[in-house]
């Protein structure tokens, strides 16, 4: 059962409740406050049927907020608007995409937030506090705009866990490229991915409020969305910037890795080369042939090991004209 | 021949038959109720020569069902709209596209499934059962768009069948990348990639009967429409993410084994240059020359043991020093 | 010189002639039959200053067919419709794009394919045959879309050809990437890009031809070039699939490639690995010092071997643990 | 200083003059000929501030013209239009965009070419030869159409020339890739890539030539444009085709390459592991020990060399089956 | 705290003054004179509290200047136009982008920039010398072109050195692959990409003043405006072009680090391949067996060192055969 809290407010009053919210909704609705039904959780079939009228939700709202997992949307309905904005939190190092649900309704407003904790804490002790606060003075579309406002910018700590993240791998890769790094690459790119496919739909979401939502926002509001629009096209160049270094990265990591191969390839085909030839030569008089004349000379012995010398001398000095050394 | 069924129902009626239906439609057509001509399998030439006619399909739509393999479309003719969508099935683990066509008449509605077995059953369970459903007490649109949402949502469990093999293949891709790997991995994003493609003309159908088909979709059914377009857009960004990921994938494959190849050099190497040096050294005092003086010496044999240990072990200082061991 | 055909019928008559038709032309202009001008080869410079005038050529039209390798498009001039489309041939198996010029006049129709043969022959068979065909009945807006259709769907053979081609590489890449495969996804590669460049301009022109030539174009024969369109669409689709599928396919064989070096390298290394250290051991008492006590032991030959054995076996339980064998 | 041309004519009269055209020019202003100043190399500070002015430029595009280095773009004056296009030329097999700045004013046209040569100088001799020449008795409108065509089509020889680079590099590029060849590819890939970056704005200049100049420009030489508009496309067209096939290219060179590490690694391998067990084992045998009793039987050697040779056959037939050899 | 000028001026008059220009700013601001306040250094929330009000800015541009890191945009407010630009300066050889904000009132404008020293130190010694300068003589609105083409213009310098970073990595690439030059890749890569990220909204804020800022900027100045969106296309343009070189210079470095491999590996295969042949023959000569007639013969040993000859003349005709010499 989700968690549900009522707040019904202006300037002088402040009424704060639970569950018993929903049913005070009926008469709140018919006073000039402001009402905002809160709720946290994902509600179940059973309780959406029962509550789902009171709150005034189309039924294909209801659906869509029993479905989970919608992309950012805003859906005009004849006596209300549902929005459905994307808040992305971290769970155990990774990126998880919450539900957040606005249904914008002409005297009320209902948010349902998918996990455990909405971020509207600050919000609610904003209100409790004072009742010169602009969200007790002002409309319910302003508090729709704080809501969407604290929303949105809940990327930005997200993102920048991210870019972190993202600096640490950058600097060890170059030196060091082993093979964990590419699976925390690996998982830190699918993340990155999935909030950028999030972030447009949201980005869009907040262009149309701007734009279409002319019923339900007053014009000084939009003055206040717009600057949402503006934080939600400044995450979604981060992300852009985000998914093209971790692409960048990737490249770099191969590169460096072929590059380590070719340091290892010369090293042992520098020995190889100069060794392989002594050998033959010292196994060549290791050979138990009677007549081999060369092993009874005096000299014999140091002249081969001359050779020997001259031979490696001459391949060192050709490595080195090839650059391997 | 295809299989053919009729439904012809109101609220009060509900009449089901077998292929007596394409001749009982010439007289439904005149009566209040709503009426549907079900066909599953392909037709031939020979039949939609006899029977396209009644149908009322239009010239070019009866080939487009005869030829098969429609990309997603939406065509007013002058009587009737003709939709065609993909249905993406699953045939022993590797997707098939399936044509449906949905051919919307003043009065009548026929649905062509390329398969043998369209999705449709559980409507058909709807309308049987209950004269207060829905389906049963709406006009002809709301069966259209009913059909629509069942055909759109038929791609959601193919999705997650190949997201949780592309689950599968990441798991053990970075701990252990061989050959047969690889050509599952191009099986699915080829299969990812075919979908991706059908994905986009289906959402761009959709959104077309939602801005388009006003003439044939009445203003409450909009709104349910809006729900399926919405449906499309989340298997679209779906797929985008499934194709991200499988590139993504691909990459992390490839420097994967890369790096492997790196470590195995490594190991190589270093064996090799170590080994190399010692096994001169022995092949030296195994020359049988006349004249080799060390050979003679009390401490000979021990010291060349003694000076291989010190170049194995300056060898491996340096190794460990480039960071290789 | 090139071949020269012309056409002029109703449903009564069908008049057929060779390159007097150049000149009959001025005459069947004023008559109420379709008149078609079919030219096969491409026209030199001296050709078309005889002929151009007569058949109704703008000067600009008239250059565009000289200079050839032209890319798809549709000119309105003010008297005749110029519309260029791209007809892909197969040639020794490489793909050649041989340009169609249709200009559409008040009263006749004009074609001129570069190549010998143009795909009109069925079209010619269906005229001679039969006067109620419809292409005999109706007008020459029809024959306009006769012709369009048979060249659109032109490409289709050629991309069967194509996604054969491609599927007998997909199966031996896997299993065994050679070099001379490469040459074959390259050229594949190639001809699959050429063939999309051009279908992006065929389709854009079929659609302007929807949209903006309804003054040449009636409006029943609109539905029938809507279905050209739809076919250009399917085949960017089927193009843009091949082009995925091929560089899908370089990306797994170039990761098939080094997978292969790297199981390589790996027998390599477990051989190396082992018989260097066994290599030394034995040349160490094949050293012919005089004080090696070992060599004079009972069991020192024996102990050898196990030592050698010893360490055989250890390599290999090393490297089955780390997972290379 | 820049070489200036000034050349003013109708189909009776033709005065061609020097450097004494920009005085001139005052007069022949007024006249109902048609007056070209033609100005090759890039003009100073000094000379541009005194005759600018005369020219009838203003101070934005006397800017553009002394600063160089513009991307092609239209722009309307009040009094003038100021067109700017990129020709390319080749420079020691290097592709350099050379500047056209096309000024047309209302009684007078200024054509400044950053480089030694502008490529007009097939125009200026039409003009000298034929009082009858369409460039005679046309309007200054047809001029500058004439102007412009030739400077769009000087694109095509120089993107022949890549063309025909790229293919040679094609042809022995999976024979034998080598490091050379790399850098030719990077080289010509980079000349590409430049040149489509700069026949975007020129195409989009074109378009709006024919769509937003018709202040200037009337309506027959309209169409003219037009088909300098459609060269604009195949010039895009194909450099985009160059461009994908450079990538290919690079693609395929690189496969190319791990291929070849790849078989001579099979080498290498079936080498090194026939052969160190053997030099092992003959290793063995060359051990000094007292007690070796191997030594001593009648049939040792030869039963060494069949062992030696049963591994050498076992191994070739593992490699065989394996696919290696 | 920041640094603050003012400046009020027309032809006549020229004012200038420190910190005290806030409070005289409510005085200026009822004159016929230019008035600029020229902020330097980053406002802290208490300057921003105490003079935001006096400087005109309404509370969403004050809150964009205290958080920093803003994309470029532009935004009419009731009675401002406030503008964001991205300045790029280099620090320490990496690209780091300052924040600009310009705040164009109706009758005085105010500039923030978010480092020590804006780039306007021109402007201003032009506004102190010369009572006859344009800027003197012209309204707010070519002030504010000024400054907005001084920023625009300031990531020039930027992109030069950018470029010649990249042609010296070019230079010493094909050569000489290494590991350092990598890190140096990765780093300019990702500056040239963060830069390619900021210009396309700057290129767009430009776009948008000149179409949607008529009420702030007169037509005049327009024509002076469309100057500087052409430099935001070129220098996007370049960026674009920079990063494709980045790109491409990537794909040469890791083809050339593999085909280096490939020579190496050619090296030792060559000798590997010649000398275990060679070491093995030695070998078995080297054996103590007693029966070894071969060990008798006369012509033994020289027999011996002729096959190694004749084995190793085979082996390297064999590899020129291939190609490998
Ligand atoms: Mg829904
Ligand atoms: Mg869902
Ligand atoms: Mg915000
Ligand atoms: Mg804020
Ligand atoms: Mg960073
Ligand atoms: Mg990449
Ligand atoms: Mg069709
Ligand atoms: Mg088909
Ligand atoms: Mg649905
Ligand atoms: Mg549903
Ligand atoms: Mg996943
Ligand atoms: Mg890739
Ligand atoms: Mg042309
Ligand atoms: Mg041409
Ligand atoms: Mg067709
Ligand atoms: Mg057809
Ligand atoms: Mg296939
Ligand atoms: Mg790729
Ligand atoms: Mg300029
Ligand atoms: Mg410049
Ligand atoms: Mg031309
Ligand atoms: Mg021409
Ligand atoms: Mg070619
Ligand atoms: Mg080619
Ligand atoms: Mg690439
Ligand atoms: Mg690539
Ligand atoms: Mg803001
Ligand atoms: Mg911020
Ligand atoms: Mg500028
Ligand atoms: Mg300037
Ligand atoms: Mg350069």
């Amino acid at each position: 059962m989700p968690k549900v809290q009522g707040y019904s407010f202006d300037t002088q009053h402040f009424i704060e409740c639970g569950d018993e919210a929903l049913e005070a909704l009926r008469e709140w609705r018919h006073t000039d406050r402001v009402n905002w039904i809160r709720i946290q959780g994902r509600p179940g079939v059973l309780w959406m049927r029962r509550y789902g009228e009171v709150l005034g939700l189309h039924p294909l709202a209801q659906e869509d907020i029993l479905e989970g997992e919608q992309r950012p949307k805003m859906e005009p309905y004849d006596d209300h608007l549902f929005v459905v904005l994307n808040v992305p939190v971290l769970v155990h190092g990774r990126v998880v995409l919450r539900q957040l649900y606005i249904s914008l309704h002409r005297n009320h407003l209902v948010t349902v937030f998918e996990g455990d904790r909405d971020p509207f804490d600050g919000i609610v002790r904003r209100l409790r506090q004072n009742g010169h606060d602009r969200l007790r003075r002002a409309d319910l579309d302003y508090l729709f705009y704080a809501l969407v406002d604290v929303a949105v910018d809940g990327a930005f700590p997200v993102l920048e866990q991210l870019d972190d993240q993202l600096e640490v791998l950058e600097e060890n890769l170059i030196v060091n490229p082993d093979r964990r790094a590419l699976g925390d690459i690996y998982r830190l790119r699918h993340d990155i991915l999935l909030l950028r496919r999030s972030a447009w739909p949201q980005r869009e979401t907040l262009g149309r409020l701007l734009r279409e939502a002319d019923e339900w926002i007053g014009e000084t509001v939009r003055f206040y969305l717009r600057d949402c629009l503006d934080h939600a096209h400044q995450i979604a160049d981060l992300l852009q910037t985000l998914a093209d270094t971790s692409a960048n990265l990737l490249d770099i990591y191969l590169s460096s890795a072929s590059m380590r191969t070719n340091e290892i390839m010369r090293v042992l085909t520098v020995f190889a080369t100069i060794f392989m030839p002594l050998t033959f030569i010292v196994g060549v008089y290791g050979m138990n042939f009677r007549h081999m004349p060369e092993l009874e000379w005096r000299y014999g012995y140091p002249a081969v090991l001359g050779i020997c010398l001259m031979i490696a001398l001459g391949l060192l000095i050709w490595f080195r004209r090839k650059g391997w050394l």
